[in-house]
């Protein structure tokens, strides 16, 4: 030890409730659960012996432990640097101890590329924070209840995010060598047992809608992830009783688990032939075959009945592989269906407890009991604590997902399919990460406390596959459907479709075709009138997002903000209330200059600021009669801004003198049509707004002609 | 003569009063004066003999007679199809009458691209759009006044372009062979006298101001150019008692006048060599060294009391050797000194004559008469009529010139400073070319029925270098600075001045600079506050304008309206109340990374949207304070857009990520600038829009955050 001070007791409080109470009294409750996480924190690098264990990286790729130890003293001045509430304490520091928390590709944890300080002067710069936000906690004005934009919310932000990394911190801690610690630290001192293997059995999970997300008006503080609602309807399915043990995992190895292609995922095959995997992480290997196992200060016998710890990639083979011997639907549980069975154990929410129903708040030994040690109704065990539990499902927002403004990557970077969602807790897991609606997703090869119940059910997997539009050509045309308005300017597709909507009232409103359709608005607003609407663009990246809202309800897409900082954005069907046209639109990738024939019978043809984008828009009109039924409407909306770049000047339909007169586009337009169709009405002008920064747009006028077949 | 009809009594009344009288009865005197202008127009061409002479090009760089005989009569009619008050009558010579007025290149005269018409099928089809303009007259619905928006006015239109042509016409069968015309045709006449030669001599015009420019509630038709205002205090000159005879002239050449380079300007001299001219074109040198005299119709010996018929260049040259001879600043008078003439003469406008006041309207022979004729007020001759007058003046739009929507391309071909004005009609001059405000230009080295008056005066001649600015990057600027608001936002420069005035109400208002000031309007509105403003813009484009507007007062510009056709707009520092600004501001090119030491010892620094268009912005905002007085203020503007393009990303002021956390440009500037700076109140958001076409804007919101130096 490097300290002198006597070891601590850690104290874990729940989550403060932010909505109720007196404000001073409030004040009060969150200075104690500050310093209480902050010394729990200290607590958790009282066992490193040696400042080499500081410096020492216990994981190949992530920096040294002395890193995490500045780090979520310098999160906290970060945030609030950023609200304005205080003054840098140490810039360096503030820098240093920044970034690097994730997976670091080798050469960012070049040596040569950090100076590490030492530890006495990290452990210096913490008390001075810790007196600083102490300071902050007495001086800022307080009211209940306390949301998103008060000054206590980045407060809580950090206390929050120092009780992650207490977790995570602690995994790191387990991959120390040995003789760098403290195996007898009082504080941190692991579960003595370990009991007669019990066999594991499958109990049914009756089906039920399970409702997810936070509300904005909740009164714990939750991370962005959590907010925004959801709901899915689970099928019946099985789980197994307990999380899976070591002993039963055995089966999978002896089985030649680790060698057999078939029970692997692609990403899990690489994986276990680049780290040339045997067995799980912190199982020993001994050279008579017998396996010890690695707790968070020192090496233990194997304790058979504790849960098997593995990454998602192993438990997901394992479940293959029984699925493989049982011939039956084994895998893991969706977040949805884990929720399922939270639900159907009717656990209270973590503040109601009082006391930890399981191996979960520090409650209990610094590690892993039995399985059999915690149980809850049905005759599950360890619905929550004792370790994480994977899931099939990558994280992503719910509807309605915004960004805290002072934390803007906390959780999109995992919005990208490839890190799955924990859930239910460990041992070490403290405040939000006890509370129902937390959400956590690591790196399907990630270590953590964390292990998996399995599951029985013929329901289908659906692994969304949305990462975020990031497409600069694309992405301002997903605000421009389904996003804010600008300037009082209202969504332009959806007038679009209104006028078009209005026009066809006492026509047939069989089919219908939107020529230009971008990311697909237009579409879906045309469904609300017609049976069945095709929406076409010449952009396939433009129509994939139509597709995406068609298949899934949803799309995700970044902003662009200023240079190179970026906005996230979800546009949510169900919100637009647009939700019931999924099944009456389709998108297609075409091109007005030479669209197909079968593109015909259409009792109305929208063509939206597309033929001013045509290399050659004149060959469409001149036969556009050809797709229409008899009295069917053609509607033209444009700004007829001809470009070189985009149509050969000899193929505009206007903007140039004949004879010394200007001819517009819309005379080429008047003259093309007036065989077979008689205009309705005059032209009108209607304003849209393209988003491109958080400070400009283009604002452009479209004038929309509407024709009706003869 | 190619009819058989009897030779036309031509009748000439004065153009319409389209303000006052019986509506119905104005719908007839419409009609007559309609009729009577084709009549003459028809008139015209009686002379020409055979068919051949409307085939024969009277100019090697003009079309044929025919051309303009078919022109005339398809002029009312694309007039007309464009106000949709009429349908085509021939497509086809719709298309090959429209457009070839002006003399063209050699390329587009190629005969093999022109089939010309019998001229009998022309007459059929003047006679044709001359049934359906009586009709139209009798059908369409009245009301006085006649304003620009009647559709009377492009019937207006078409009658006095038809009086136009009847003057131009008779130019170019000036030129056309004796041999294809009827030298003796009643109704086209000369003059039989030639009066004994006078000397000239100078009377003095004493200095008034004179105001130019229509009023929009003129009761007469006018020329968009006519329309404005303008004044000018015109100093004290003398002119010549009567235009310059033949005999005057004869001086110029006997001694040499064309064979000397110092007479000539450098446009003339290329012309009179190039043409290998040693007289006026209408000058006829025989073998024994005399000269005849080439009227419209015939040859006759030289009329030496007559004026002399010249083109701009050579009356120049005529001046030039005059004031070398008389060592006197003998010119030509400006547009406004001829005016000065005219209102000095007390002559009433035409409608008011009565009897032609000089050898105008045809109301005297078809030619010239002895300059000593027609005697006015103060002893001068001719002050209108016999011939046109040069004038120094290359025609541009007074201030709040407008183009009128149905012929765009009126005037705004020859405000290019390579068309000078002529003055005060000639025998041939009939209708709105009567009217005091009418205004027509010429190339400078075309010829019509035009002479000169010569003035001496030590006034120097301000030639307007003012073409109409077409830069694609620079008129949007001139719309945004000095144009109309668009979507309700108001004009930017002015609010951005406006907030910096309202912030240096009280503080030394001593000089100002204004970084970025574009095209320069907000550098005129500092000005109302400040001593001395200063603007600087690293395009000397941009400059250019700001540098117009201070030496003339205005600027003119085209804008795009679709595809290549644009519109035309005039903007006058006047019409804006800024003219009394002229005199506190200039204008330099300069870059924000390197700005000169000398721009300093300022009480106001705008530094205006010119952050994110710098290459290196920082350099600027660490020293500014070294520019600024104590107290001094710097006001800040800026989208915070970076472009890769623009400024290298290592050079970005913010949008870009450090430690992990976002920052911002303007966490940046309060860096960078709180050392010698106290901001003043938060930073303010304001709107602007650039108009890029009729249809497409660039909407654009700022940031102006306001700094006192401490």
């Amino acid at each position: 030890m490097i300290t002198n001070s006597a070891p601590s007791a850690i104290k874990t409080p729940y989550t403060v409730n932010l909505a109720q109470g007196d404000p001073e009294e409030k004040r009060e409750e969150i200075r104690r659960y500050f310093h209480e996480t902050y010394d729990a924190y200290e607590a958790l690098f009282e066992p490193l012996l040696e400042k080499v264990a500081y410096r020492t990286r216990a994981d190949a790729l992530r920096h040294p432990l002395i890193f995490y130890y500045g780090h979520t003293a310098t999160f906290f001045m970060n945030k609030l640097v950023l609200a304005k509430l205080v003054d840098r304490i140490n810039p360096s520091f503030e820098s240093i101890f920044a970034i690097g928390v994730d997976e670091m590709s080798w050469d960012d944890l070049n040596e040569s590329h950090y100076e590490w300080p030492d530890p006495d002067d990290v452990r210096e710069y913490r008390n001075k924070v810790r007196d600083c936000i102490d300071n902050l906690i007495t001086t800022l004005p307080i009211t209940l209840p306390i949301g998103w934009e008060s000054p206590f919310w980045p407060i809580m932000m950090g206390i929050e995010h120092e009780r992650i990394h207490l977790e995570t911190s602690s995994v790191l801690i387990r991959q120390l060598p040995l003789k760098l610690l403290d195996a007898n630290h009082p504080t941190w001192q692991v579960c003595d047992r370990d009991n007669p293997t019990v066999s594991n059995e499958l109990i049914e999970v009756p089906g039920a809608t399970v409702k997810l997300g936070k509300s904005r008006d909740d009164a714990y503080y939750g991370w962005d992830n959590e907010y925004g609602s959801y709901s899915k309807d689970i099928e019946t399915f099985s789980a197994s009783k307990y999380l899976v043990s070591n002993k039963e995992y055995l089966e999978f190895i002896e089985d030649d688990g680790y060698t057999t292609r078939d029970y692997w995922t692609d990403e899990g095959w690489n994986w276990v032939t680049y780290e040339k995997a045997s067995c799980p992480r912190f199982w020993l290997p001994q050279e008579d075959g017998s396996y010890k196992f690695r707790t968070m200060l020192k090496e233990i016998d194997m304790p058979w009945s504790w849960p098997a710890e593995t990454n998602y990639l192993e438990a997901k083979a394992f479940c293959n592989w029984k699925a493989a011997k049982t011939r039956q639907p084994v895998r893991l549980p969706t977040e949805e269906e884990w929720y399922r069975l939270l639900d159907y154990s009717e656990l209270p929410d973590a503040p109601e407890w009082g006391k930890a129903p399981g191996n979960i708040n520090l409650e209990g030994p610094a590690s892993s009991v039995p399985v059999d040690t915690h149980e809850f109704e049905h005759g599950f065990h360890d619905i929550v604590g004792n370790v994480w539990q994977h899931t099939e499902t990558p994280i992503r927002g719910y509807a309605g997902f915004e960004i805290h403004p002072l934390y803007d990557d906390f959780s999109t970077p995992t919005f990208d399919t490839k890190h799955n969602i924990i859930k239910g807790g460990s041992w070490i897991s403290t405040g939000n990460e006890l509370m129902r609606d937390s959400r956590y997703a690591f790196r399907r090869h990630f270590y953590q406390h964390a292990g998996f119940r399995y599951i029985v059910s013929d329901a289908p997997v659906e692994i969304p596959d949305d990462s975020w539009e990031t497409d600069p050509e694309v992405v301002p045309y997903c605000e421009f459907n389904y996003g804010k308005e600008y300037f009082g300017v209202s969504n332009y597709p959806e007038r679009i479709a209104q006028i078009c909507l209005d026009l066809a009232t006492k026509r047939t409103r069989g089919t219908a075709l939107a020529l230009g359709c971008k990311t697909g608005r237009s579409a879906f607003e045309l469904a609300a009138g017609y049976e069945q609407v095709t929406g076409i663009d010449f952009s396939a990246r433009m129509i994939r997002i139509g597709v995406q809202m068609k298949d899934k309800g949803y799309t995700q897409y970044t902003l662009p903000e200023e240079g190179e900082i970026v906005s996230f954005h979800q546009a949510n069907l169900q919100e637009l209330g647009l939700d019931g046209a999924r099944g009456k639109v389709d998108f297609m990738q075409g091109d007005l200059a030479n669209l197909k024939s079968i593109y015909s019978g259409y009792d109305l043809i929208l063509l939206d600021t597309l033929l001013e984008r045509s290399y050659n828009p004149e060959k469409f009109l001149e036969s556009v009669h050809e797709r229409l039924n008899k009295g069917g409407l053609l509607v033209i909306a444009s700004t007829y801004d001809w470009q070189k770049s985009v149509t050969e000047q000899e193929n505009w339909l206007g903007g140039f003198k004949v004879d010394g007169e200007n001819v517009t586009t819309r005379d080429t337009i008047e003259k093309l049509l007036s065989a077979n169709f008689e205009q309705l009405g005059e032209g009108k002008d209607v304003e849209y707004v393209l988003r491109k920064t958080a400070r400009t747009f283009d604002h452009n006028v479209v004038e929309v002609t509407a024709w009706e077949k003869k």
